[in-house]
């Protein structure tokens, strides 16, 4: 496409947006829930189809000599697309955030009624990479609290996107959703993404998913509201009074049950007094499991065998098979590890004590803080929340798992009789 | 102050804010109100300090030609370092927000403790022009809600500000307050404010309050959260079923009370069946406010003598006593040119009808809707907060009028025996 064709089709395509938001904004629960589970129906007689276009990409992506992990994320299977299906329709079950009254107050002396009340934000613009299922779940969660979305995957699943896209769109509008409120953007040219960028005028909030140089240019280079999903460079802390067990099935499963996302632990901090008791014990299980380890001079006269940890140890997200561990002479000294170290996503403390749990909870500046549970628990599925649309790492707005009411803003309605100010 | 050392001063400054915030974040509300009120005191005990430094100031500015609002806004006399010291007083009085359990869940399968916490931010920066009450307005109310701050005010002001902080700050750490707690940027170079725009690491939120080049200037250069204080292209509609006394009442005061204020109405917007019996009353009285009038072809068949407005006068925060007026066939028309050139500030309806006020409200996209009042009630004071920090204009975070909760967020806190992700 020509440079300036781009830029008027986004342009086009956001605008339509912003009109269909007006008509959602208002629109009620029911109606909302019939286009959702038109969409399911739809994404369910469209198995075939869907599974078809997927393994155009995949094709073209083996070619292409991607990374195994990206092909993972990138491939659909029967059981992926029953799992899209089963997300709308958990949409479908959620409570609707729109109208909510979130407070209501009369200040003493005017005689009004100020209400504030939960309303939509308006137009909704994911940015995301390789996985499919991103374009439905987005979609659904956004049409839940009310807003329109203008949807822009990754070039490598364009034939999968533009499929699910067409599917969930027809289905939205033969069940009445306004005609502009799934806007996909059709190109792998990724120009798209800065004319996109460039509209504050008509996007009220752009969500980056993928990798942290997506998520930073993205943050660079526009004026539009940015809710950003960063690393997460996650931390167990073992206290002096831990239950060892505990300890052990925490350290490993924060660890091991899927080391390539961002609520795994990367560093592993050790109280002096029981390091020499547990350290044996899990590196045990780190050592069966494939994991490597990396200790500070204390940790490697416990376990010899271990690497030598450097500052860029403590500093690494390893999204790997790889740990560091640092043994610790207090809670404080965890705590202030944490806090220079940590990426404020989701760390977690082992201990029976009561004040030290208490301590480490008010003290490390996390947007999860865990207490005898594993940083992996940090997830919208697990808290009951339904979907989610990421873990967001911004301290405004909305931190920690969000869910459709984080898609959704305030409004004050203020009634009065005739008020004036004196 | 050399280029190099600027950065150094600016970034130990934030360093020591973030050092700062960790204590204060688990300081309890008697100790936060101890040092709030040994503020006020040292005030009330300065006054005359304050007033002599302000002269400066103010001498200095008389001689540099500036304007009559800024001269203005600039200006201390005996009962504005009353209202200062009124404001730190009422926040002693506000309810804390940290520690408020926002949320409290029981995933049913996990056994988990999910509690969602209200949290303070960490660093908060203002930068801010001519008005030297904001220094101690923000250090207040940033201090209430358990955050550090970092102010650069006006260089206009900086002897004002530079004798407030001092107070302020010297009255706090003796009353038990972190040294780091309060950083007052002691430079009119304004280099100052890029070198802190590029603290991300430290600084958790930038609060600009000032001209909206300044606010576009902050919002383009710096990954640090922002939170905006735009503009308000204000709107009172008047509708078919309007009372034509409380039209009248609303119309004149939305625009004469205080015209140069954000939340003041720059456009009115009249129905056709109801233009020509209000309008020449309302123009009347803007006439004898000395209210220049600019209207549309229908306004100006009633009013003969108004000018006639452009494209850009409905898209015009005048700031002055000039108003725009423009005849509408329905409410819709008034709805979608609110929507269109709307700044989403403050607008109102004027109705007797339930049906168009439940309409208005839903589908004006607003930080406030007024029903039947004026929107110059879009106030903290009024809304009864207490001190405000300003009215976003932002739709994340917060929205409308800003008070000490929106200088915080949340974690969540959870608490298991065990728990370990299946």
């Amino acid at each position: 496409m020509e440079n300036n064709e781009l830029k008027q089709k986004v342009l086009s395509q956001a605008a339509a947006a912003k009109e269909a938001s007006r008509a959602l904004a208002v629109m009620t629960s029911g109606q909302k829930n019939k286009m959702l589970e038109a969409m399911a129906a739809a994404l369910a007689a469209h198995a075939k189809d869907i599974l078809f276009h997927n393994e155009i990409d995949v094709e073209a992506a083996g070619d292409a000599k991607i990374s195994g992990a990206l092909l993972d994320r990138l491939t659909l299977n029967e059981s992926r697309v029953d799992s899209m299906i089963k997300g709308v329709q958990d949409v479908v079950a959620l409570k609707d955030p729109v109208g909510e009254l979130v407070e209501d107050f009369k200040p003493s002396e005017k005689n009004l009624d100020v209400k504030k009340i939960r309303v939509p934000l308006g137009v909704i613009a994911m940015i995301y990479e390789a996985r499919p299922n991103v374009t439905v779940d987005a979609a659904a969660l956004c049409l839940k609290a009310g807003n329109a979305v203008i949807l822009k995957g990754g070039s490598e699943a364009i034939n999968s996107n533009r499929a699910l896209a067409k599917i969930i769109y027809e289905a939205g509008v033969a069940a009445g959703m306004p005609k502009g409120a799934i806007q996909f953007i059709d190109t792998a040219d990724r120009s798209a993404v800065n004319e996109l960028l460039a509209l504050d005028r008509y996007v009220d909030l752009l969500i980056p998913r993928g990798s942290e140089e997506l998520v930073n240019f993205i943050r660079k280079n526009t004026l539009i509201p940015v809710l950003s999903h960063g690393k997460g460079l996650c931390h167990t802390y073992i206290d002096k009074d831990a239950d060892l067990k505990t300890a052990l099935d925490i350290a490993v499963n924060a660890k091991c049950q899927r080391p390539g996302v961002c609520n795994s632990m990367e560093t592993l901090l050790v109280h002096k007094d029981v390091a020499d008791k547990v350290l044996p014990e899990i590196c045990k299980m780190y050592d069966s499991d494939g994991v490597e380890v990396r200790g500070c001079p204390l940790t490697r006269q416990i376990i010899p065998k271990a690497k030598e940890a450097t500052e860029e140890d403590w500093n690494t997200e390893y999204h790997d098979k790889i740990i560091s561990i640092k043994v610790v002479n207090s809670i404080d000294e965890a705590i202030a590890h944490i806090n220079k170290y940590g990426s404020q996503h989701s760390d977690a403390i082992v201990t029976k004590d009561k004040a030290a749990a208490d301590k480490f909870s008010a003290q490390v500046d996390s947007s999860g803080v865990f207490v005898n549970a594993s940083t992996r628990l940090h997830d919208g599925s697990v808290f009951g929340l339904g979907c989610e649309i990421g873990i967001s790492t911004s301290k405004l707005h909305a931190r920690g798992v969000m869910g459709v009411k984080e898609l959704t803003t305030t409004k004050y309605v203020v009634i009065g009789n005739g008020n004036i100010r004196k």
